[in-house]
């Protein structure tokens, strides 16, 4: 047994991890070179899905990252704290990490990789974005060649579960949310999947790694999906869209060059947001369903490749945790980390992160899209010609305008813009709101 | 400039290769420290899609896999001879290889990877298949924790776009066949990838890294789409399916136990086949359409996971190839193989090739598959039942039985099976044959 891991949380996650562990047979033979060295929990006495040896169960998570014969943590407890100073102190103490904590990474990746290009040691989180999907590291390693020009996700199960099935049975959001939590699809509070906050953390994780620059999360644009009605779906299906919770990164377009910025600054201006988004039916991620995932990524000169795959569960996860830990191996085990440079092991250059500065991002109201607007009207024969006027005034092309169906007496209109400035198009909205016999219920981005 | 490449080969693959590391601009920075040092091509006069300063290009390929100052050679030149025989000059002049040429790989794998064991040195391949889509190293790296299940992929794209437009104009094999020559989407001479060649060394290749053993391309089962006519595709599509060109890699399922078996031998027995398949509409690789590829992986515990992207073309396969060459080049760099065992550098065991034995591949006739077959015959009232007792007496289990339309005067039958043994299948198959008045002219298998 070559190598000592100490595993940080006994949960969904972690109990996968040691599954794999326990069971090497058929799959790679460097996995019978990894032992399971110490498990922290919280309590001793709790039943658990894989069987260890109870002495290696300790409720002291500090003396796992401290231990002297531990050469990798696994950190599966999830949370921000204690997870974020148990993560830096295991660094301290020259220990490789392995995490699928998406919500600490997003928040104090700066301090945690820092802190490990000090060290001279790896923080790998393949299993913090997409569970099981192959992603983090394709970026890393597979497609380093190219230039980055967006990537696009549908990263959160619960909210795509939720809207494949408002978009097959026509429900309303309510009814198909209670209907998850019994089902345990969704959390009792869902906040964060719902809102979209666990979208925004993962966006931000891939941002950053595509685009080689740290990534604030207060300046990640972020819109959950609780305002998405079954009539939307239904009108955005005549219209050949299906209704995706997209988490977008991209370099920043210049509206009218018609073409990506061949910006020379180090750094690209980027827009990283999260929204609920009409999706074309052929568009590979609209055929992606229920609580599965999948990142789209465009580079120069790749064009787009698409990874799909199940975002969460133990299984995924722990399969992702488990490919991490051995790649760790892999290094230590050949050698890698033999040449020191300024007193400490000099780091892969695609498997570390080396970025220390900002990606410039734009705010939302720079964005360049097209926008789907659902208009309530009482006074039909006048109202379209006065919409015109007022997008037409505020520079907002139309595709479309098409009075689509009767909510009560009132008319329906659907409005689908050509690509537009944001800030534009919300000022038009603010005036058409201000108009008599005029509500815009629905207001969405069209990718 | 710290990493010395020669190339051989400046066609397609080659100038996008040189192309991309003439222009690291935000790109990984690591591409500043590689050089094209040397170029092999067949003439010297040629216009080039790149410019390289002339004194780079020589005619003597052999002066590049011997140069001592070239670290790493890259082999685009396609065709088996001389760059199998190059490939393993430079591994004994001890240089790293990446190459595109899944050809050379899947006949001359063994040869290849035992000599670069022998010489310590890495041979990587990620554009030998499918193009710019990661999978290759995915399925070393990301995916290493699993035990792999299967591997379908629609891996050729001239098949794909010939199929793609048969379903969606209703066209003939050689009338769409004619149009993607004159287009450029298929070669003048299309046998390669219109039988199933191409598919079959690719899922060679795959099929070696997911089970972790040899496989001889002999025994990989070879049939093409120049058979599936457009009635075929017009009945699937009515029956819920699409019919797209597989490649196949999966340990074998044993009939009856309606579960995988978990042989504790060493290398399972495989199934490693190419076929036109009857995909349902909701199966991931049923979107997969026009030239794009995806190869969908199936692996315990992460599930099913889906790469997906182009297939070829000078971009894309030009984005594996220099990903290929910055891995090594990272490697390089921080002294990975700077531990030496037995007097060579230790390789990555992820990223090296160390099996040696073959797997055993099973036999076609012990295959079990969904099989689906049209049938024709003057004698309607009376062929059901005499189709439905033949096939019961050679254990076939049928799913269904439909008398779908009429061709001239007689009527057509289709016939979806359940999960039966190909051999009796054939088998009660021919005897249908036998009856008067039933010809059967299509039979496909069903995923």
């Amino acid at each position: 047994m070559a190598f000592k891991v100490g595993l940080l949380g006994l949960g969904t996650v972690g109990s996968g991890t040691a599954d794999i562990l326990l069971h090497p047979a058929q799959r790679h033979p460097l996995l019978q070179e990894i032992e399971i060295y110490r498990v922290g929990v919280r309590s001793l006495d709790k039943p658990r899905a894989v069987n260890l040896p109870p002495h290696l169960l300790t409720t002291d998570l500090e003396s796992i990252v401290t231990d002297p014969n531990i050469d990798l943590v696994v950190e599966v407890m999830g949370g921000l704290e204690p997870a974020r100073s148990l993560m830096l102190k295991a660094i301290a103490h020259g220990k490789h990490v392995v995490t699928a904590n998406k919500a600490a990474i997003a928040r104090f990746g700066d301090e945690i990789f820092t802190a490990a290009n000090e060290a001279g040691v790896y923080v790998l989180l393949e299993a913090a974005v997409a569970g099981g999907i192959p992603v983090i590291e394709p970026l890393k390693q597979s497609l380093c060649a190219n230039r980055i020009e967006s990537v696009t996700g549908i990263v959160n199960g619960t909210t795509n579960y939720i809207l494949s099935r408002m978009q097959a049975e026509g429900s309303s959001f309510d009814a198909v949310l209670e209907d998850a939590q019994a089902l345990g699809y969704a959390e009792a509070d869902p906040t964060a999947d719902v809102d979209g906050l666990d979208a925004a953390d993962k966006i931000a994780i891939l941002a950053s790694l595509a685009f080689g620059g740290r990534i604030k999360l207060a300046e990640v644009h972020c819109e959950g999906i609780r305002q998405v009605s079954a009539t939307d779906i239904a009108y955005a299906e005549k219209l050949g869209f299906v209704i995706k919770l997209l988490a977008t990164a991209k370099r920043d377009m210049v509206l009218g060059s018609g073409n990506y910025s061949q910006d020379s600054a180090k750094l690209a201006q980027l827009q990283v947001r999260v929204h609920p988004t009409l999706v074309p039916k052929a568009h590979p991620l609209a055929n992606v369903n229920g609580v599965f995932n999948a990142i789209l990524i465009e580079g120069d000169p790749v064009g787009q490749v698409m990874f799909y795959g199940p975002g969460a569960g133990s299984g995924p996860t722990a399969s992702a945790v488990v490919s991490d830990i051995l790649n760790i191996a892999a290094i230590l085990k050949v050698g890698r980390g033999a040449v020191v440079q300024d007193g400490k092991p000099l780091l892969d250059p695609l498997l570390a992160c080396s970025h220390q500065d900002y990606c410039s991002i734009a705010p939302i109201s720079d964005l360049v899209t097209r926008f789907y607007a659902r208009v309530l009207t009482h006074d039909n024969p006048g109202v379209i010609g006065r919409l015109g006027t007022c997008f037409g005034n505020h520079n907002v092309s139309l595709e479309s305008v098409v009075q689509i169906g009767l909510e009560g007496d009132r008319a329906e209109i659907v409005v689908i813009t050509h690509h537009v400035r944001e800030g534009n198009f919300r000022e038009a909205l603010e005036e058409i709101r201000s108009f008599d016999s005029v509500t815009v219920p629905s207001v969405l981005r069209v990718i």
